[in-house]
């Protein structure tokens, strides 16, 4: 199939405002933030207003055999949303609307083009609150975020996203429109096929409209610890007694001190950097129950060996300490090619993980920054290299691959939060093994008996 | 394949000891509790004392074409658990370990035999707490509660089953032993099929093992709130007003007068029964937070018009309460066949839906006694027939379809935690439509290609 006519069928179909064919701005449709990862040249992106106009584009995909791939904002970190060579690339950026907030069901129903932070300021204006919160919120969409079961930093406390999908609207198939789960509190009515799309990287449908549980806003300060330690180690050995003391905090992560001090290069903040990083940890319980628990957090930093920990009072140096988590991606992404990792271990593993990280940047000579939703067990190394430096890139590669077999040999698994798309195929190969993974064709082939729905992502 | 092949067949492979063949030993597992869900004599139970005698008894079944059924404790309500004519039953009585708690993880794992209150009991002693408590928790266990995706009274604010499922072991095809999900405290590596094994009611393979995720064991009292109502849409009526104003109850549970007597005449416990029934509201926020959540509880009642209407003083009379909740079932099923409705709808219709079934009640000559998960919308309607009234039988089917119809359409499912089965197939499938049923059949058919495992029920 030549790219001109798919054009043609998707124009005739659609009219030529919802197609684009420029390749020049298809190619800006091609991949998402895992650079790293191959991609193709879309022969279209279809940008649909409408859940009709989602569905007679796979129609059209489905009548040409051509493979069609979801895309919200890009800021995927595994190349799931990255396009084949001539495929259509169907970007949510217009389906945008907030559909309903319903204060008395605590639920938002959305198109998949809302950002995640406008979902949440809009929730929060009905005394609700929509707990999901990659780093990305500021640009990532409910839709990408859905795709990819995404977590964030407080999933500690409150779960990833398919905890808050209680219904979904997808395309399946040639085009048909679905619904699947449900909106109401509970429901047991046939296979859960609605969690079964969250966190399939678009291969079963594509999602036009989610239906999200929602949680009361929370009200009155958060509590924030923030602890400095010599060594990674002992700040994994940190978080490890935080679980064993059965506190659940709202937050608790970790930012070494390469990832601190290049977002205080970048965005001037005068953090304080000393040591090998920082734990913040956080506790949104109610009233004195919040303060306890802040106090029982400084106590296992302090016990793990911090060289200074505190309960901040500042509340801005706090604020500005958690802003730095968020922009530590983008930060380090300033310095050259950036590889991220996302594995996620058991948390009385962080230690462990942690030391093998390090030995594994030492093994392949590679710069890796560490930042990590630590009290999930969920850890980022960053793998940064030099631009154009191909051996540099390999050797990270190389370390990439076996800091991925570290962490299933440790009980863990690949990815924690940011997908498997195309960069962890191997890894997820290994841990799920060879039968499970013929479960996952059977399941892919009885969902998209034609193959079009971003083939060959997650495995195969 | 006559039932004596069969027997030999599993007698070879697994020894006498593990094959119950005698007909009157195998006809008592022939059913759950849904009495009026048909039921055939099964060929012979098999009870399993590890996997791979799990793994034996499939391999079998799949060789002959036999079709067979997991069960727990066979408190089911919906004929999930039933034999057909000629089946094999695989109970699990025997793998009734727990294999670890593990603090650090905040974690089980255990058998599928073990009963759902041996767990918390266990989990107690660790000071952690398995949340989904159904009714039946004395009895039931934790493979069928996975099975079922079983609720309970406290799911309002913790969640179902399948919320605290991490990972499991099944066995599945033609024999083969898979694990699905993981260990730790995030991950997406490829689809969530573990997720699709809870709640799929044994259709998609036998649990041998099950990951829980714990919580920390709750601190300090819990606060209850009495209200009682002289019409149950009242009681409907303050369910909705609870929501709206935000407030998450760790309990609101619904119980008619007419269900209160019977737990009382049964019980003796000297309980208090006025106007047509009472809300039970409970949180269990910490310190001062839980005395205000409390009061705005107190505040919905009293707002919603009932006659009398108390924050407790009295942790015993509480405690009598909401044990008189969990009676209920067993008091009504003393006074004759019981039909037991499982219907779920969006909070604000909880007065809409009360109104429609007592006007079933009244259509069809029905008597209808009522208990609710009611801050989830979760109705319990309960029919009581006069033992071998086959008319009064009739009717109180008619009624019980009629719900079914009237939860859909009030935006509910028919089944909000009890599952499908063969009493609420006909109402599933009008729930879902054609589309997804077809969807249904074809991850079935991915994942079970012979049909062996429990063919027949939810759907089909």
């Amino acid at each position: 199939m030549v790219a001109e006519d798919v054009v043609a069928a998707l124009v005739a179909e659609l009219g030529a405002h919802q197609v684009v064919s420029d390749p020049h701005v298809a190619a800006s449709y091609a991949h998402d933030e895992a650079e790293w990862a191959p991609c193709g040249t879309p022969a279209a992106v279809v940008r649909p207003r409408s859940t009709q106009e989602v569905a007679a584009t796979v129609a059209v995909c489905a009548r040409l055999g051509v493979p069609l791939v979801g895309r919200g904002a890009g800021t995927g970190l595994s190349g799931a949303a990255n396009s084949g060579e001539g495929w259509v690339v169907v970007s949510f950026e217009r389906m945008n609307a907030i559909v309903e907030i319903d204060p008395a069901e605590a639920t938002a129903t959305v198109q998949p083009g809302v950002v995640n932070d406008d979902l949440r300021a809009a929730a929060a204006e009905k005394g609700l609150w929509y707990p999901p919160d990659p780093a990305s919120s500021p640009w990532s969409t409910i839709g990408g975020n859905v795709s990819t079961n995404a977590g964030g930093l407080c999933c500690v406390k409150y779960g990833v996203t398919r905890d808050y999908v209680l219904g979904l609207e997808a395309v399946v198939g040639s085009g048909d429109v679905v619904r699947l789960g449900r909106r109401t509190a509970k429901g047991v009515t046939g296979y859960d096929l609605c969690g079964l799309m969250v966190g399939a990287e678009g291969t079963l449908g594509l999602v036009t409209e989610v239906t999200l549980r929602l949680r009361p806003l929370r009200q009155g300060p958060q509590h924030t610890v923030v602890g400095y330690f010599d060594t990674l180690a002992q700040a994994g050995a940190a978080v490890a007694a935080v679980a064993a003391a059965g506190v659940v905090p709202s937050a608790l992560e970790l930012i070494d001190e390469f990832c601190l001090r290049a977002v205080d290069e970048w965005k001037n903040m005068g953090l304080a950097a000393e040591g090998a990083g920082l734990l913040l940890g956080r506790s949104d319980a109610p009233g004195e129950a919040g303060i306890a628990e802040a106090q029982q957090i400084l106590a296992c930093f302090e016990g793990a060996g911090a060289t200074f920990a505190t309960r901040s009072t500042d509340s801005q140096e706090a604020e500005a300490l958690f802003a730095a988590r968020r922009l530590a991606y983008p930060a380090l992404e300033r310095l050259g090619p950036l590889l991220t990792e996302d594995v996620c271990v058991p948390r009385a593993q962080v230690p462990q993980m942690l030391e093998r990280i390090e030995a594994a940047g030492r093994r392949f000579d590679t710069r890796i920054g560490n930042i990590a939703h630590a009290g999930d067990g969920n850890l980022h190394p960053l793998f940064i290299v030099p631009a154009g430096d191909e051996a540099a890139k390999a050797r990270a590669q190389e370390a990439f691959e076996v800091i991925v077999d570290e962490a299933i040999a440790l009980g863990g698994t690949v990815t924690g939060e940011h997908g498997v798309g195309v960069l962890k195929k191997r890894g997820a190969a290994a841990e799920l093994g060879p039968r499970v993974l013929e479960m996952h064709q059977a399941v892919k082939s009885a969902l998209d008996p034609l193959g079009i729905f971003n083939p060959g992502k997650v495995f195969g």
